[in-house]
């Protein structure tokens, strides 16, 4: 049988109770294909800070490298929301990120027939909507240099931050578009063989960098159809007609606002998860949601974002398509037989806690 | 009675189709107030370049500047995409505002119950949306320093741009948070006094520097109720409940990003103007949407936008408020009386052209 070593991390808020749910669906989905896993749980974010002072432990990031993949509940609460940028506990995710070298963000945005009322958009506009969104995850302004405070030539003070890219891997973190766009095309090719590159190339050199980049790389895959969107009009044509798009690639922080967006089009964000792969070593999973900590320890959260997290584990991490398909089979079928946590609930429907939901969902796996 | 000078920046594809209705609409509503305009028509963007080589000719910066406001129609087109990014009719546009330094873009996003079935959102979410969107406009990312193409120091090509905010008007164009937040929160106060900072303040510094000199300014402001969003949570809460947001304030890349997808939400872009103020000078005013090359030339486009832009015009650049509610209220007499161009028709009303649609706000001027 086969083994793999798996590092979680709960976080803060509600990421401990979705965790323990998808830890219970990953055992059983792997145990009826074969899979063995060692679970290892340590800190992360504001607990982290809680506990030893820093939002990303050496020791957990050390973990998370040894293992084959890294699963995340959620981070933060306002608790910490003040704190200097070093003790904030997005710097440890940011640092996580940076740290594994996951550099594509791969997040789908699909409206479930199960659940498409719950979107804001007329039924007509979200039914059918699956949106790809490959965000570029560890360079582009979050990561450029220089950046910091200061002043200027007139002394004033100022805050100031750099959004460079470059064709590949750099020394620094601030870099690298042609990687992303093989991992675009890719994915690209395995869904619709659409891929819409989003940029501000009519503004910023970054962009048209981007683009050139984006256009040299299409030579590779000539079965793709390739097209470009600016930021603006892409935030545009989500709301318009979101069904237009099959693959989206973009930078990292238009991909930030993008994938949200494309996230809220379905109405239903405590349902999706998402991917952070890198060249080699363990990719991280986590769901697109935060920590929530308004409902944190009531079991009223949504596990199922974070069940679906670690089905993008065992598929995109592990290469374990059989063991994933159980666990999306069984999302499905847990949703078919009306089981609803408060978030995506709608009259008709069974209105269960996380536990029960995670409770459900094994039934199917 | 009153005298002042409007130049007139037809532009590209529909400008100066919806220009002309715009120019007739502001002529008579203005008679009527005991006002006169003299009227300067300037090339600007990509006619400006087929013209004499530049997008934005140093006779039209000049004679914007000596006019009392500016009435653009769009630019822009397939023939100039390509374009080095000096000869681009974006570049003319960028460099109109820098030129008449108007640093502060008010970006209304209002679902008329005309036309609240143009929206893709449900009727329930999009009825009675009345956002105002204020987008710092000259600085920023936009005009941030250095910026450019370049080696790293491993020799890879690298592209890159600086997003970079200070406290006041530096002597570059990289600059000024305080006066962009006092313009809000004076914005704010005339609507209903909820005042929504957009940043990234948990990731970049310019946006730390951002918050901080908002929270600053807001002092001056006790009456205004202010709150601060991450600017990827603000993509998202624009769809799920865009009737929480009475006045946002932003950065100029954010609010490129979010004002679009704003207009989006009410489904009828072709109804949105905008206004670009300085704190001296004359302002700048256009409609949001594009300058649609498909339909140039085939009398199809809304000529509503720019005619809202010259009610904008009126009250924010002139102080007219009569003359500006003249063409308010024309506007939505012309369609309640069920008059329609393409792009906001629905059955049972009647289908015109843009010069239709001109004569038709005349007649209720
Ligand atoms: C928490 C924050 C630093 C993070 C980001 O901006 O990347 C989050 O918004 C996300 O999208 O994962
Ligand atoms: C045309 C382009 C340069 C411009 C911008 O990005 O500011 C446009 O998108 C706008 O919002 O007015």
């Amino acid at each position: 049988s086969k083994r793999y070593s798996i590092t979680l991390l709960p976080g803060d808020g509600i990421g401990p109770e979705v965790i323990s749910v998808a830890k219970n669906v990953l055992k059983l989905a792997g145990s009826l294909e074969g899979i063995e896993f060692n679970f290892q749980e340590m800190p992360m974010g504001g607990s982290a800070l809680d506990l030893v002072g820093v939002p990303l432990p050496d020791e957990t990031l050390l973990a998370a490298k040894k293992s084959d993949a890294v699963l995340l509940g959620a981070i933060g609460g306002y608790k910490w929301d003040k704190n200097e940028k070093h003790l904030k506990p997005e710097t440890g995710l940011l640092q996580l990120r940076e740290g594994l070298e996951v550099f594509a963000n791969l997040r789908p945005a699909t409206v479930l027939p199960q659940l498409v009322d719950a979107s804001t958009l007329k039924k007509e506009v979200a039914e059918g909507v699956d949106v790809m969104v490959v965000r570029e995850l560890t360079g582009g302004i979050y990561f450029g240099k220089p950046r910091g405070f200061g002043t200027n030539e007139d002394g004033e003070e100022i805050g100031f931050n750099t959004e460079v890219y470059a064709t590949y891997e750099a020394v620094d973190h601030d870099i690298w578009v042609d990687r992303i766009a093989r991992v675009a095309f890719e994915t690209a090719r395995k869904r619709h063989g659409k891929l819409c590159s989003v940029d501000k190339a009519n503004v910023l050199e970054a962009s048209m960098f981007w683009r050139k980049r984006v256009i040299a790389i299409a030579a590779e895959y000539p079965d793709v159809e390739l097209s470009h969107m600016y930021v603006d009009n892409a935030a545009m044509q989500l709301v318009r007609n979101p069904k237009q798009f099959d693959t989206i690639v973009t930078n990292n922080i238009f991909g930030d606002i993008l994938s949200d967006e494309a996230s809220m089009i379905t109405g239903s964000i405590g349902m999706l998860p998402s991917a952070s792969l890198g060249s080699s070593g363990p990719g991280l999973f986590e769901p697109i949601h935060g920590s929530a900590p308004d409902i944190a320890n009531q079991d009223k959260a949504n596990p199922l974002a974070t069940v679906l997290s670690a089905a993008m584990l065992l598929k995109y991490g592990l290469g374990e398509e059989n063991a994933a398909k159980r666990i999306e089979n069984a999302v499905l079928d847990t949703l078919n037989k009306g089981f609803r946590t408060g978030d995506i609930y709608s009259a008709g429907n069974k209105l269960v806690g996380c536990k029960e939901m995670g409770e459900e969902v094994l039934k199917s796996v």
